[in-house]
């Protein structure tokens, strides 16, 4: 479940005399080439923008940079959390507008290409993967891309693996970051500082952890963009009130044995990795 | 990060010879109709399947159902975990395999259709949504398809209001099942019986809470069609040790003026249900 123009539309003119009750955390229904999360609250006649605190209204241009072999949860999670600030605009990018299929199959079609996304963004993200992301960082028009919009973009940001496509491109030198915790030490090669922290925020990189820290980074980014009662609330439609069935979520919680047979199976990308640094520099 | 067939061959013979370096957990780089976890693997020439646990490789068939207006992240979570279950195969599919637009704008293209999805299903997996999620209910195609899946399949299960597409198409009559705090109590108007549990899971009916829950469902899962130790590793490439920035995930957590805010816009969707509920018996 998610906020939409249409559960907006079912905050009748009542609900809007108490301020708290006329709160709405929106994004559109369905896009043309972008989704908006604000716009379309304002233009709803159902609703007054004086009933918001005034802050909750943003304008943010934000990317959603994908690539064929990205990881769709390092993506939709973020997105499920950044798509609902008020007045933002999300773009799900591609190099071009081509369907793009996911590690895992997902078939997701771009809302933008490298050509058609906006020059200055708010926020450029990131998603990880593993072979997929060896290769874009390969991808001259890839690495072109995300220096030029992260030239000018207020935060630059990453999820999993995601950070080392930033920091193939230069965008991380000198910077605390984090990444998969398989490939976090590789963040070394390309000038990073690596942080073993589900979210690491320096100056304006924010980069998450593997997977499933997508929430966590999106919920902080809420955080930092509308206050915490926004990101509270977002927490509350998200119902994340997390309940893990096992205590193995980091190598330090899974022990050796886990974390060699999983890290065992990213010997060759960890070495790719390696390589690729080095004949960069 | 994912478990491709890639990140598998990386493993090479010496790691096999020592059993825990030797398992994967393995999805397949890019499907035709359907990804496949395991098959990919056995035809791998660099793996020996002696090397795995006998009752890690499995073949089941998992349909995760997805129709315009579902939410991205119910089904995105859900499918990451059971995505890597060596030998299963998973199938998106939707009504049709033209492409289904998420309720936040995302473009996903299905991998078959209600004519060609497998008849005999191991595992059917049905999102929630908003909006969408109430057009589907009213759908004879997708109720349809629900029944006749539903009809064979071994487990038949939902993350958030997916239950309660579960619960319009008559599988969830005595069950106990959960759903989004929101939608939670509405299973009573379709004659299930709304449990307040994170994933609940009754005879061959496994049902998830809101939205992210889809990540504790999705290992639960993992853990009973293989084991704890799979689960476990599952959690650790997931890196799904959550750290949430505030304490809000339930209404409990979140307090009364919060979650009134929230459940305050879907209010329509609430009286829609009902209604729908009324008009179905």
């Amino acid at each position: 479940m998610t906020i939409t123009r249409r559960t907006l539309a079912s905050v009748g003119a009542a609900a809007l005399a108490a301020p708290l009750l006329s709160r709405g955390l929106g994004a559109a229904d369905i896009p043309a080439t972008a989704t908006s999360g604000g716009g379309a609250v304002a233009a709803d006649p159902g609703h007054s923008m004086d009933a918001y605190p005034a802050h909750w209204l943003g304008k943010e241009k934000i990317a959603f940079l994908i690539y064929p072999g990205f990881t769709a949860l390092d993506m939709v999670g973020p997105h499920y959390m950044l798509g609902s600030l008020m007045g933002a605009s999300t773009y799900i990018v591609g190099k071009t507008q081509d369907p793009v299929v996911s590690d895992m199959g997902l078939t997701i079609t771009p809302q933008a290409s490298f050509a058609t996304c906006p020059t200055d963004l708010d926020i450029l993200f990131v998603p990880g993967g593993g072979a997929g992301t060896l290769a874009a960082m390969k991808d001259g028009a890839t690495l072109n891309f995300i220096r030029d919009r992260g030239a000018r973009a207020k935060i630059i940001s990453s999820v999993c693996t995601g950070s080392l496509l930033l920091a193939a491109a230069g965008l991380l030198k000198g910077y605390n970051a984090t990444s998969h915790w398989v490939a976090r030490d590789l963040l070394k090669d390309f000038g990073a500082i690596p942080v073993n922290q589900r979210v690491v925020v320096d100056r304006n990189r924010i980069t998450g952890a593997g997977v499933t820290a997508g929430l966590d980074f999106g919920l902080s980014l809420v955080a930092q963009l509308r206050d915490a009662d926004y990101a509270m609330a977002m927490q509350l439609l998200a119902e994340y009130h997390p309940e893990p069935p096992y205590d193995s979520g980091t190598p330090e919680r899974a022990g050796t044995q886990t974390t060699a047979m999983i890290a065992d199976m990213f010997n060759s990308f960890v070495a790719d990795v390696r390589t690729l640094a080095k004949s960069i520099q």
